[in-house]
């Protein structure tokens, strides 16, 4: 019997793409999910609170959703945003998506404070001084005012 | 007579800050403008292409509008984008809503190539090359292209 074919593409399954650290990332840190995207808890000890929303299906830019689909990624954007505000208390938000080292959608939600390592850098830049830790933000009320702001999953 | 009372704060008119070097900018470089938001061509060697939008009014995060004020302000971003992508063509587009240094609500689009002076890095880090500079995008075909997405101002 010949061998079966080798795959045409990567692909492994509708919209996922192997070996993308996004698609088969495990699902630690959830605060919040539907079917569509997720809201993950970083745990980076200098930037306490930071926040990643999540798109479920391997796309690498905005304009490669639907505007109803970036519509509704903005929304958890946003929502994580006004969490961050209400439980964080930071100085400024900042937001980004990047997706240079992996290009599956996926935006970051950073407290921002005036003497955190970088301000008034963004956090990619060379730090500017020691930080003065800020208290991680508690996750279950992150989670509490994400669902009060987009309902149940 | 007694002196007139100073002012109660810095507003020179309503949602102006002075001293806020958006608020104040000259109209310099601008593709697409309406009552609301204008989008601006910054002339970055190393980053040509790369565009911001700005919000007339003073406003610190994308939580301080409503609702309907976030879309519209996103569907002039994401027109951005999508005109950086025709015209430009870049290997991928960054987004980004800082304001660290000046809270005024502006987004940087980012055309991104893979031989540029931080990729995969962000723009705001440490370079990690002597660039390859790419050929800034015309102009005039960026206005073009806005104006198809989103109309006369």
């Amino acid at each position: 019997m010949p061998p079966a074919p080798a795959p045409k593409h990567p692909r492994v399954k509708k919209f996922t793409v192997a070996g993308c650290e996004l698609c088969e990332a495990a699902p630690v840190g959830v605060l919040w999910q539907d079917s569509f995207c997720r809201v993950v808890a970083v745990g980076d000890a200098d930037y306490p609170g930071t926040c990643r929303v999540i798109l479920d299906r391997h796309a690498g830019e905005m304009t490669d959703l639907t505007p109803a689909e970036r519509s509704r990624l903005m929304k958890v954007v946003f929502a994580t945003e006004s969490a961050l505000r209400v439980v964080a208390r930071p100085d400024k938000i900042n937001l980004a998506s990047l997706g240079n080292a992996v290009p599956h959608l996926h935006w970051h939600v950073i407290p921002r404070y005036f003497d955190d390592r970088h301000f008034p850098r963004s956090i990619w830049a060379q730090p500017v001084r020691s930080p003065r830790r800020h208290r991680a933000p508690d996750r279950r009320a992150l989670a509490r005012k994400l669902k009060a702001l987009l309902g149940d999953a």
